[in-house]
Order: structure tokens, then sequence, then C-alpha cells
């Protein structure tokens, strides 16, 4: 009842004493971030993220994972898939990621988000450090051989237009903070790279 | 390193075995929730959700604050104050509340709100018991005395237009979870009358 009673004192009784982004990271026992995963459709983005939040959580740490199945169907579902749509998709995937990093939490982004512009404008938006970009670099062959969604056959046939890396362009991060050879490495020890990194960065706090 | 461990057995290397709303309320220790303020401005919903939360926060949980600071700088800067406009405003804070209540915390959302319609569509996306409207009860006198962005005065003066409760309707809650009398009673008792809601609903846990 601390709160109540400092809230009886009538020299603090209308202050209005805002909680911030540090003091809620600080009860969390975390730094805040955005960790961004950039890369083809069947790259394993979604595959590490996964891995990443369920270590996290085994760690006590709080988390969000931002996707396409949570972002399309609710708050974006207004948006197709136009060119400012796309543009307006991403802007508002990193607004939302902002306002939980503002929350105090480390948030896993799992977009294609092919374009270093669009990259760049998410990035803006964070102070240094919260901003963690991945790149899971997987091969254009083997991201459409795995093909988990029928995706590639399906633009291969001209049922789907625009398709990154078939007939629209995958602009490759040139200073990711995370490079991720997913093509040729197994997705529990890509996560367990980005755990490291995170580690390192004192992103968390060791379990104790 | 449990969780490494896991992932390194043969048979679920490969399983997304995502987290929920329910695993990580449990983590948090509390019942997610979105607390809903709608009422005139200078009706004194900020002050009251800015108490509320400090509270939540002293007893440990883990909330966050919606407002239209946060909200029309970022995610909603591309809106303006149009009808559609106005209604999109409110859609796009219902499902960023509802993102938050997914990641399992209790979130405080403070927007004038003024129409039944708008409220109903955000309380639409939430399951029972996680909508939780609060109707900040000040009568437009009272409201327009204290007037502490000087927003009624301008009002009045016809610099502003479509204003709540001077040339806009406000349409009064029938059902809302929680009436707060604000006209006459201080904040931190009514910041109470809410916590005691919070409480007998059980959606955080009692102090150890």
């Amino acid at each position: 009842m601390a709160e109540t009673e400092r809230s009886h004192a009538p020299n603090v009784r209308w202050q209005t004493f805002d909680l911030d982004k540090q003091r809620r990271a600080t009860a969390m026992g975390q730094k805040p971030a955005v960790i961004w995963f950039t890369g083809l459709s069947g790259a394993g983005k979604s595959t590490i993220a996964n891995l990443v939040e369920k270590s996290l959580f085994a760690r006590g740490r709080h988390t969000y994972l931002l996707d396409g199945d949570n972002l399309r169907h609710g708050l974006n579902r207004d948006l197709g898939f136009s060119e400012a749509d796309r543009v307006e998709n991403i802007r508002r995937v990193a607004e939302a990621a902002r306002l939980f990093v503002d929350a105090g939490l480390i948030v896993l982004a799992s977009f294609i988000s092919p374009y270093r512009s669009d990259r760049r404008m998410a990035r803006s938006l964070f102070e240094d450090g919260e901003f963690i970009e991945v790149f899971v670099d997987t091969p254009l062959e083997i991201a459409e051989q795995r093909d988990p969604k029928g995706l590639y056959k399906r633009a291969r046939a001209g049922l789907i237009k625009d398709f990154t890396g078939i007939d629209s362009p995958y602009e490759a991060p040139e200073q990711a903070e995370i490079r991720l050879e997913a093509g040729t490495q197994e997705p529990d020890v890509l996560a367990n790279q980005i755990m490291r990194y995170l580690c390192r960065g004192q992103y968390f706090e060791p379990m104790s």
C-alpha cells in the first residue's frame, strides 16, 4: 500500500509522475530493443524468431513477437499490397515496435522488409542500440526449395505478382548488426548466435 | 540452459512452440486487460490513468499507457480529425491495445472516445473480461472550468470546430464497468476505486 500512502501526501497528490521506458525496463530486468528480422520468404525468419523468444522467456524475460499474422489481421487489416500500402505497413510495424520498446519489452519483428529505405525509416524511430537488424541470409535457391507456404511455386506460375526474389528485388542489408547463414546452419544454432549478441550487449540480466 | 537443451532434442528441433497470451500473462502474474478511459476533455482521464499505472507498478505489475501523446505523434501521425480519420484513430488505438493485451500487459487507454459505436468496436476486439470501460464522469461545467489546456476557451471562441461537449456530442456510456464521479471526488480516491475493481476481478496477484 506504499503507493496509496504516498499519493495521500498533500504535496504530491496531483503530481503526474509518469512511468518511463527506463523504469519499466529496469523492473523487467532487461534493456528494451527491437530485433528486426529481414530476409526472403522461406529464409527462416519466423522459425528463428520463435526460438529466440522461447529462450528469452525461459530466462524470465518479457517479449513480444510482431509478424504478418498478428498485424495484417488487425492493426494493418486495411492495407493491401500496393507500393504505398507496403510502405505504410512497415511504418506501422515500426511504430508499434516503438511503443513496445517504450513499454520496456524486447520485441521480435519478423517481416521480409526487402527495401533498405523502409528498414532505415524503421531504425530512425529508435535510440542507439535499440534497433538490432538481423539479416536472415538464405540463398534464393534454398528458400525456394523449402517453399513452406507454396508461395514461390505460385509466383513462378505468375499467380503472385511482385514477389520478393522472383519479380521484385530484395535489397540485402549492408550493415546489419547480425548476419545469419540461414541456408546452411540449423535454426537453434542461429538462435543461439542472437542470444549471445543479446547477452554480450547486456540486453538482459544473466540468470541468477 | 534448459531451453537450449530442449531445442537440441532431435524431435522438437523444428517445433515452433509459440508463446501465447496465457503463458506471458502467467509469467507476469497478472490477467491482461485494457482499461479504457472515456470522458470529456478535462474530465481527469489522464490524471487518473497515471495514478492507476503508478499503483500497479508499485505492486510489481507490467503496464502500458496509450494516449494521444504517444499515438498521434507516431502510429497515428498520418491521421487528421475528419470523421473517417477519427474512427481510424480509435480503431488503431484499439488494435494496438489488443497487441499489448496479447503480450500479457495491463493497458491503460485514455481517449475522449465520445461515440458509443467506436467504443463498441474497440470492445469487440477483446475477450470477456478483457475490456474495462471506465466512464470518467465530469460535468461539462466543471471540465470547462478546469480547461487545463485552454481548449474550451478556444472552442467557445470558434477557433476549434467539432469540440466534444461544445459543438460535438459526447455519448455517455450506458453500461461502463466503472463510473467515476470525477467532478467532485479526488483523483487518488477514484484511482483506488479502479484498483479495488482490478483486485476483486483478480487482474493481478495480491502482494506477497
